[in-house]
């Protein structure tokens, strides 16, 4: 179990470092195929769209990101795991502007597939706060 | 398995039925005492927060609520189970007013306690939509 939350922390670690360097085949290297993503006035989003999403925006003009995440909790349950987390997100944009910033909170449900493991389903509450 | 995932079923249809009809003590009894809710923008809200907030709101100028739930999912593992749902609810100011209807998913972890599947962590990820 122990091990089990380390692995899942530094998948966590992994995943926020990727998105960091813009290193997009990472990113989706840490989700299952069937992964589900739940954001508020969206409809669900599921791996090949965000692949879609996250390609649109790469680029010359894409903003740079940074963050944090502060997990509260992980609990394993054999080869599933649920978490959820405090995050802030800033987006940098290239052209020097003023910076916009997205925090709240997510739902995580994380599974052990082959030994390793990835993010199956997303609930992500960020909303905007004031930006910098 | 199949048992529990219609346990699970009864417990959102029942929960759906005591919001509407406003039995606030009989939705405090389909949770979890460890229950966390997670809402865009908002900070956590654990048991007695959602009981004070159901409370504030009740009485003679609370608003009706009707919705519908669209279960999506519900993977049941062991005496924990996740669901995510497609979920449209409906408020109804007294004073006639027009609606005001939020629709979106959630996401939630579910415990079975003492033989008895409560709700855990919820993430309700729901967003305005035209009122009627």
């Amino acid at each position: 179990m122990h091990n089990d939350e380390q692995q899942i922390r530094e998948l966590v670690s992994t995943c926020m470092e990727a998105t960091k360097a813009g290193d997009i085949d990472k990113v989706l290297s840490l989700m299952a195929d069937d992964v589900v993503f739940l954001i508020p006035g969206q409809p669900v989003m599921r791996k090949d769209g965000f692949a879609a999403a996250a390609r649109a925006q790469a680029g010359t003009y894409a903003p740079t990101f940074d963050g944090t995440s502060e997990i509260q909790e992980i609990t394993v349950l054999g080869d599933w795991a649920f978490m959820w987390s405090k995050l802030t997100v800033v987006a940098l944009p290239p052209g020097g502007g003023p910076s916009i910033t997205r925090a709240g909170h997510t739902l995580s449900v994380l599974r052990k597939l082959n030994g390793k493991w990835v993010l199956a389903r997303d609930a992500n509450l960020l909303a905007p706060v004031a930006s910098s």
